[in-house]
């Protein structure tokens, strides 16, 4: 990707607000300053405010100039490590899961427990156009027979393009497509483990990791995991040397539900550590796209030298969940990735592949994901600030730089469950932490969504909220060490 | 159902034809000699000879009117009853048929394996019109959202309205869509049974039910099965009393491959051993819109008292495959199975559900229906008679009275799977009856699908599988006993 000046610009712009040469509340310098100061020209200096803007530094203030807002972290400092055994154990979240999933799925419920995201995010008009296109030309062959149980050929062509730069060498051949992701990585699960073996995950994780692991009799063993650049290693390969382990499961790329990235010498290590033990990993890398820096992360898999990552997507996050249209890339384990997909449901539908393989052959993907990227950002820079308003002070929050959701860490006098019972009486649906590992660890941590545009009615949902945690914490005694 | 006139008469006629007051060749009685005979109008008459036309009973010729055609049981036996053991064991033809199902995914074969339909005889134009009035209203907020884990609530009422008279009782929250019957089927089996566990199955039965007893680690109990009526119910019985059998898997109407439907007293007296014994049976009733003749045969289901049937259909066989859209009726097991279409998939796609609705909303099914079944019986009689034809003496030949598939057993010197081979080099894909069982019982059966209109290239395809299965037993000398 070129250099552009006004990226140069906003950057170290960025630089000295973060070094407190500008500080939240003051003016920034005009546009005639900047100008005179860096000689270049009105448009891109206008252009770096707004990237400014979109990053969630600085606010316009009509006929005022812009303004600099707080940075996250000098409000709200990140979750904390916590230190979780490192033993395999049964999995006996699901009927706790299942209950509170069931209630986030009520249309009536202000929805910030789910990675969802508001309809207006997603390109419905582009898709609608594609799927009239198909009803017009090929639609009754196409759906007269069951299509191939590794997937439209067209759309996986379009999919190997996708990842030209991110896994070496791959090909359509490589890619089998999926009912969405939770198929993807459900069906690359029972392709490298069975029940009663161990099974690695980070903690806290993606509730669902364990409530797959749980209905497949599997063990999970859960690692502590840094809030800000993951998985603790040393950890790891303790683990990995005590226990006999058979996969792991990671969500690569602001991981649900911490948000980090961990540097790509970390990525590296990371695959290297299982690469060399032969275990396979299941990479879920569905936010992926979603980042809001000025590149995509790499993926485990391009670090991957034995065929040992099994890489997981979906078009859920950036074009429609109802599509259900994911994939993976299984490497060495194909061939049985793919007998199990045919036993499972022989193929994924025909023409809901159709359609997005139309939508992708427009070339109009990469910009719908520019738009979604920066609204997305701004959703979540709002709902952090809505947090730090709103939430009493000792609250921690999380600061990904891509994704959909942000960790916020209470106060230990609050009980996660309980806040979601109460909070789900006034209308409000948030993930309670308890749920994020087999543990107890995370019960005084709840995760809250940002896929829906910022207005008054969800800063009202955040300060009732504020209010029943505070409430939660007034009636109790703070506990010894908290 | 109303009783019509011309059905009478037809069912006369053929009742005489069966008992040879005419016999095949002869001509029948003309229009107006009928007319004095019953008394009834003409019109009436001919709406009887196309019944029998239909039926595959008579044919006409262009000015001599219409011929008595040849009865299949008078030219070919039916197949027999083969004694297997009854004893559970782990299966082993995944990888024989897995080899046999990639070839029979080849374009350029003339399938006469798969129980696939020509597109022709799907609604496609309709189905499309559906789908582009999706795609001109709803669709943008329709995909945006994860569609229920139930599924469609439009098209669950639909379905329930359709098995009104099928199933007492049934409600639109009794049932949850699939993709396809295969999701269907696999999810329920889980439902009921874990690794280890043992399942009954027909014997044959459809071969990617052992495929998904192997690939779940359970074992396969098969039962000797009557070509013509069905399971042995004594042998069945004395299964049950002698083993721990945790669920059954049973094609209750026009059973792939036998095409056989049991009559109703011994669907009740199958439903109540395995109701009295507390076990469960998932009925997969696929083909059971597929009727050639009056009325739809009952489902297993509608003889359970103690929700221990949990059934299973799709629309693959009577709208589109590719639409994978299929639904089951859980009974007791609904939240179970619930749970596991959750960790599985989430949901189904909500564009095909919705396209598949609307179709449903506009009242033609049934009268699509109709017209596929006339089309699948003349091919069935078309197919039939061409294997008698074609086929050494001593070939014997299922006569299903609705379905797709005829099942076809040869002189004991044919390996079916060696004649797969042989075929499949001159482009000709049969279903070797090896894989319709873990036993060697079937190896000198096939399975031929009856779903593309019989033409000359087909007629050509059927005198080649002759030409090899006569070349075939006469290099074998004639084996002890056969």
């Amino acid at each position: 990707m070129p250099e552009f000046r006004y990226l140069t610009l906003a950057d170290e712009i960025e630089h000295s607000i973060r070094c407190g040469t500008y500080h939240a509340g003051e003016r920034l310098p005009s546009i005639r300053k900047w100008r005179a100061k860096t000689q270049l020209s009105i448009s891109t200096i206008c252009q770096a405010l707004l990237e400014l803007e979109r990053r969630g530094m600085i606010a316009s203030r009509p006929k005022s100039g812009y303004f600099i807002r707080p940075l996250r972290e000098q409000i709200l400092p990140p979750p904390q490590t916590r230190q979780t055994e490192t033993k395999p154990g049964s999995v006996t979240i699901n009927n706790l899961a299942f209950a509170i999933l069931e209630a986030m799925g009520d249309p009536e419920i202000l929805q910030l427990g789910g990675s969802v995201m508001s309809p207006e995010l997603m390109p419905g008009k582009a898709l609608a156009r594609c799927v009239k296109s198909v009803s017009q030309d090929r639609l009754a062959g196409l759906i007269a027979v069951y299509e191939h149980p590794m997937g439209h050929l067209g759309l996986r062509r379009c999919l190997a393009q996708c990842y030209t730069a991110l896994v070496n060498g791959i090909q359509a051949e490589d890619i089998l497509i999926t009912n969405g992701c939770f198929e993807a990585v459900a069906t690359c699960l029972r392709a490298v483990a069975e029940k009663g073996d161990v099974i690695v995950v980070e903690s806290p994780t993606f509730p669902w990791y364990l409530q797959l692991i749980e209905d497949l009799g599997m063990l999970a063993l859960e690692i502590p995991t840094d809030p800000t650049d993951g998985i603790d290693l040393s950890a790891l390969k303790s683990a990995l040397d005590h226990n006999s382990v058979k996969a792991a499961v990671f969500n690569s790329n602001f991981q649900n539900p911490l948000g980090f990235v961990p540097p790509d010498d970390k990525k590296r290590a990371l695959v290297r550590l299982f690469n060399e033990r032969q275990i396979p990993i299941i990479e879920d890398d569905i936010y992926g796209e979603l980042y809001f820096g000025r590149s995509r992360p790499s993926t485990l898999k391009s670090f991957d030298t034995r065929g040992l990552v099994l890489y997981c997507s979906s078009f859920s996050k950036t074009l429609a969940p109802g599509l259900r249209v994911g994939w993976c890339m299984p490497g060495r384990f194909l061939e049985k990735v793919r007998r199990l997909k045919l036993y499972l449901s022989i193929s994924s539908p025909t023409l809901t592949q159709e359609a997005v393989y139309r939508y992708l052959s427009q070339d109009v993907f990469e910009r719908h994901l520019r738009k979604l990227r920066t609204k997305l950002q701004r959703q979540m820079a709002d709902m952090t600030l809505a947090v730090a308003r709103h939430f009493p002070k000792g609250t921690r929050i999380s600061a990904p730089q891509g994704g959909l959701t942000i960790w916020v860490q209470l106060d230990r006098r609050v009980d996660s469950l309980e806040l979601f019972r109460r909070a789900l009486k006034t209308g409000i649906a948030v993930l309670p932490g308890i749920i994020c590992a087999n543990t107890d660890a995370y019960r005084h941590c709840i995760r809250i969504s940002c896929g829906l545009p910022f207005d008054e009615y969800l800063d009202n949902g955040v300060r009732n909220l504020g209010t029943i945690i505070a409430e939660t914490i007034s009636v109790k005694p703070a506990s010894v060490g908290s």
